[in-house]
């Protein structure tokens, strides 16, 4: 049923001013919530994660800014300004970032932890 | 567990591109997969949908290119390049496209129907 008067509350977001106000680098800055699902902004440079996999959700990568790589066990996938990935459930990766980038993540929420984000994930 | 092998089928897809491929208004181009989820981009212009709720699932609507406007019972929101919006699941609105816009639309699969895209929606 359409619920009246809780649309107040539905902001809009712009990923560039949302990616630009985060001064704090592997901060994840949560900006949405869509069913299950969580959205993240994080800013990141000079980090390679450990290789992992999330076994109960797809990830989504979507690079609002700069440059980084997604490291498969047989291939590495270039990513800039505009593209998007989804890493399948169970798919072992890693996240490559040299120069700086502003990503957009989104999978499950419970997907991330402080172990496959390098320790910066704080729930 | 994490399945080697499967990672060859994984593409990155950029939007901008992807949207520059549509030439035909109104048609839904799946570009994606994350989980239950089907990623969606649509050109549009010059269209009003009536009002709808999707009681199911939320809805996300992020614009690549151009403008448009979200209208709810109480009050509007324009969004331009970079912006996204998530309409909760059961909240009543409509998409006011006057100029061109190319939108990147997320929502559970099984969401749309004819009936809430103005009779464009071809699963």
């Amino acid at each position: 049923m359409a619920q009246s008067g809780t649309e107040k509350n539905i902001e809009k977001v712009n990923l560039k001013s949302a990616a630009g106000g985060l001064t704090e680098l592997f901060r994840y800055l949560e900006v949405g919530r869509l069913n299950d699902h969580m959205l993240n902004i994080v800013v990141a440079e000079n980090r390679t994660l450990d290789f992992h996999a999330h076994e109960d959700s797809d990830e989504m990568f979507y690079i609002i800014e700069g440059r980084m790589r997604i490291d498969f066990e047989d291939r590495a996938v270039d990513l800039a300004e505009g593209d998007f990935i989804i890493v399948p459930g169970g798919v072992s990766h890693r996240p490559v970032c040299t120069v700086p980038v502003k990503t957009l993540l989104i999978e499950k929420a419970g997907t991330l932890t402080p172990a496959n984000t390098g320790g910066t994930y704080r729930p």
